[in-house]
């Protein structure tokens, strides 16, 4: 057996800030038959390096990994998580972004790079070639992302160079933090900008000039041309294209699923006036891919009369668009697109941010928040006191300081609006109504980082085609979207190929959405790409495996099934109008399913030993049972 | 009530080619309540004035004739209708096009445009501002459609004229032939090109500097504004924009129904190399819309290398693209492309001919035709052959003067491949194998013009779900594109709205595919554009009841039962292979669902006494018993 690993750089970068001594250390062909890479990479460190520490402390780490594809020229994106204990929710800490990035971390030399300790003054990495390098931040630290860029880039003199930054928002220890990768693509869920501020890292500039070799490239060639020839003809294809994931408010629009109102209005009469239609027409000026993608979905959108005219960025993709619009009852384009740019520049997740306004707002409106309180005035759609307020959270300011926690904090700290923060375990909900879309719904429960879909994703309910369902799961409901029986199967499925996507560092929105890898089509890749055989068994278990660790890592941290929850507001109300009137989550049915499929027990949804032992993770078993966690 | 017409010229003009007079008549409310405008006003008038007449005599006559909304800046295409006793099946001949000419038909002060009689010499037509002129056309009898176009531009000197023309093959009376309106958009099913060469016209130009008054613009600014949010809003608005028709190459693919070798081959492992998706992707240069539509889905090809290098051109749309790739065994994408622009520039209807072409080679693939017979080799995918014989059917030289005439009498003349002629009452199959979409299969058999799907195209079938059928029609099976029962149901009620989009002139791929238009708005839309009030009952009779006139107009020249049929391959072999594989045509059983939702009689589907009388063709009835026939 040769040594070379193909597909990979092979090497992973330990920095530890607190005394600036650098270490690199041989990818193990262990991590990749179990982990792949990236994602589920990170979590097998994580979960062996960090515990039980303070996540704002120098004892926690961040892990930026990519996967075996990455720089190949692979044709569905390279993308790239960032872990660590979350500041926010103290569990699973990740997120994960497209760009650039990626296929210059492995040009430069490595799979990952890992940030340890702390320094005492701000600093910021540039990694050239495997040449690592700790600059002197002080210049830059507090200022706003897009002008911290420049600097660097000026700096640097290296134009080429690929740059990860945080900014103030993150330097202030906003839990919702981001870390913004070619300016415009944040990984801010889960407080990760937070994670890395704490560590008194402003940016991390990579530039390389090697290459990465795959074992067997005629093979390698033959699956990307099936892949391309797919992609051009999916009938997705070319929405996607011109609209990205901005395309999913109007179809929101048309389930009655909109968080329109801080989720009290889910089918709105200014739908169009905000959506990505309406952006392709009237704003979009160019668009871009991710390295070596070839779908590419993002769009440029410049704003051409009014007060922000001249405003120009990447994006927006749905979750900000509806964030800063359905959600805060905000009917103006250009103010939400102004606000989605200030997020941006300060660094802030556009998610959780959209859920404490439009919670402060609901509670405003309802007169349980008075304006002296707030310091402003927060009727729904006012942008003037949302510009405000998110600078404000930004520099936690007066009010600000109080949302910058989250909303399960600011909820807790105020004494009002628990029943209505919508959160899953600290985790601030994302811009669909689950009541509306069940499986989904299930996802943002059972979700290793709190209520997210893309843990899960569970797409292929939208096709309301109960066919599918029976011969995917034996249960026609599973893929209904107003289905319960049948869930549990969906969302576990559907969380194993999510791991194994993410490890894999390929876009989900291709390959899974658009259905463009299976097991089979990922074990061939594996084997042109690293030249080490997988079965399609094997890749199978990589997605529960990385699954289940992520579970364990939350079950030492304490989560039990009381965690797995969604709020009050979908559980007991139901939706008042529109295509998805009188639904609400059937939880508590849905989730003895899924645990049930999992392996878990069904009073605390803690994985079996036999699961683990299946899975090989015998180390998570001696490891939870010195945690004095009885496992089932 | 006042005298104006609003919406309308309000006037039709006759031209008397024998004798070379002019008549300009008013246009009748009668027409207008009763037929709307376009095909409806066609066929009143062909019913009425055209009878027994050999079609290619100076008895039959040429109308071209446009709806209310042309020329009004409606967003959905302004199009326009040509009719006539076909050339090619003695029966209804209609042919629907887009583009620009209709709105200048109506700047130049009509409505309708009225071909009569027969010139001794050939002639062209110029009406400028409702002066019209016949001018010799000696100089451009016999050339190419490119050619005659940029000769009479030049002749005019007025460069804003819109021009349509036949070519050489309608000079030489090539069954099929068609009249070219804006250099690629043919007029081209059942033989209008014939029809006009027969009176010696090779061209209509028209220029006209008036305008088109509505009665409530503040109403019809409204409905035009609630329309183009919804198709701006459209899902398939993108897709559409992008490639148009071209976009069903894949999707037919997908679905195992295209026409590979004669209908042999309903799943081809070329099809990506030869589908709108490849086009857009590697050929498309720009893109191009109707008068005053805003989906702009005509696209213009440039071929960028290889032996056709430098050859550009407006489409191709599916029929085109599947007639001269899949239907004949290409896998060459530019042949095909230069297949298709010869057909263009020759004026001949690429459905007939890929039907002709193809049931050669399938009858010299099977040994039953030599190539002494036909004077080439005429194997699958043989493009230099099918170039070759494209230029003989033209010209009407050797074999190829046997398939001008269309595949039904070239059987007969040749005496063989009767059983395998693909075609209904004289006029050649589309691109679809109707075995895997059975609602569009029904509508081929009972179409008034042949087997087409512009008579009714269900595409709602293509949703394959049951519970819009079970809303719809009270049957779940008809909105499954595999079911039999309930595609009476289901087809009769599109032919309705088919008639009256076609008489309106608004773009069925829009109106209808994308459910722009209900009675109820069609309703609102009449109101404002012409001050009119109709109820929605009133327009929904419209549609039933042109259809029952062109009926008649069939009835009154023999058609009975036995002529609503399918090609034998469609009702006794199984589709071999792909995702429809297995199935075949129940015919019978949706004919006489189809008759009784109809009120015909199931012996020889003969409209009944009350249903015409439901519908006022009061005139219908006694011109039928005048003619011996019986109603029931």
């Amino acid at each position: 057996m040769s040594s070379k690993l193909y597909g990979y750089a092979g090497k992973l970068l330990r920095i530890n800030l607190t005394d600036g001594s650098i270490k690199v250390e041989p990818l193990s062909r262990e991590v990749i038959r179990g982990f792949i890479g990236g994602r589920g990479m990170n979590m097998r460190m994580l979960y062996s390096e960090v515990r039980g520490a303070d996540p704002l402390s120098p004892m926690n780490k961040l892990y930026i990994s990519t996967g075996p594809l990455a720089g190949t020229g692979f044709p569905l994106g390279s993308r790239l998580n960032v872990s660590g204990k979350s500041p926010q929710t103290g569990l699973i800490g990740d997120s994960n972004v497209g760009g650039h990035f990626s296929a210059e971390m492995k040009y430069a030399g490595y799979d990952s790079i890992i940030l340890e300790g702390r320094s005492e003054r701000p600093v910021y990495i540039y990694i050239s070639d495997g040449e690592v390098e700790l600059r002197d931040a002080s210049g830059i630290w507090g200022r706003r992302i897009s002008d911290a860029y420049s600097e660097i880039l000026r700096e640097l003199g290296d134009w080429r160079a690929q740059i990860a930054l945080i900014g103030p928002a993150a330097e202030k220890l906003v839990r919702y933090s981001g870390i913004f990768f070619n300016l415009y693509r944040p990984a801010a869920r889960t407080g990760m900008g937070a994670l890395m501020a704490s560590k008194k890292v402003k940016a991390i500039a990579v530039r390389g000039d090697g290459y990465v070799e795959v074992a067997r490239p005629a093979e390698f060639e033959r699956i990307v041309d099936e892949i391309e020839e797919e992609t051009y003809a999916h009938p997705q294809f070319w929405p996607r294209r011109i609209m990205g994931t901005s395309r999913i408010l109007m179809a929101a629009n048309r389930l009655g699923i909109l968080p329109g109102n801080h989720f009290k209005e889910p089918v709105l009469d200014y739908a169009f006036e905000v959506s990505g239609e309406y952006l392709a027409l009237k704003y979009n000026v160019k668009s871009m891919s991710c390295f070596s993608c070839i779908v590419n979905c993002s769009r440029f959108f410049l704003v051409k009369d009014g007060e922000y005219s001249g405003l120009m960025g990447e994006g927006p993709e749905y979750e900000a668009l509806a964030g800063m619009t359905a959600r805060i009852g905000n009917s103006d384009l250009n103010a939400g697109l102004k606000a989605i740019s200030l997020l941006n520049d300060l660094g802030m997740d556009v998610i959780s941010t959209s859920e404490v306004i439009s919670w402060a707002m609901e509670l405003y409106e309802s007169g349980a928040l008075k304006k002296e309180e707030i310091g402003l005035e927060l009727n729904w759609g006012n942008m003037d006191s949302v510009m405000k307020l998110i600078e404000m959270i930004a520099g936690r300011e007066g009010f600000g300081d109080i949302l910058a926690d989250g909303v399960a904090k600011a909820s807790e700290r105020l004494g009002k609006g628990r029943e209505i923060a919508m959160h899953v375990k600290g985790l601030e909900m994302i811009q669909v109504d689950p009541r509306g879309l069940k499986g989904y719904g299930l996802g943002f429960a059972v979700a290793s980082r709190g209520a997210d879909h893309l843990r899960s994703e569970p797409f292929i309910e939208l096709s309301d085609d109960p066919k599918i369902g029976e011969a995917m799961f034996g249960e026609g409901e599973a893929t209904l979207r107003l289905g319960v029986r049948g869930k549990g199967k969906l969302v576990a499925y559907y969380e194993n190929i999510c791991a194994l996507v993410d490890s894999l560092e390929v876009c989900k929105n291709l390959a899974e959405n658009m259905d463009l890898l299976n097991y089979e089509r990922v074990a061939k890749l594996m084997g042109a790409v690293t030249g080490l055989d997988f079965t399609p068994e094997e890749v199978r278990d990589i997605g529960e495996r990385i699954v289940n660790l992520e579970r364990a890592f939350n079950i030492r941290e304490g989560v039990t099934r009381a965690d797995d929850r969604l709020p009050k507001r979908f559980l007991e109300e139901r939706i008042a109008r529109g295509p998805s009137a009188g639904h609400l989550m059937e939880l508590d049915r849905m989730l003895d399913e899924y645990y049930e499929v999992r392996g878990w027990d069904r009073e605390r949804g803690i994985p079996s030993r036999g699961k683990l032992m299946e899975l090989g993770l015998e180390d998570v078993i001696l490891d939870l049972e010195a945690n004095g966690i009885k496992l089932p």
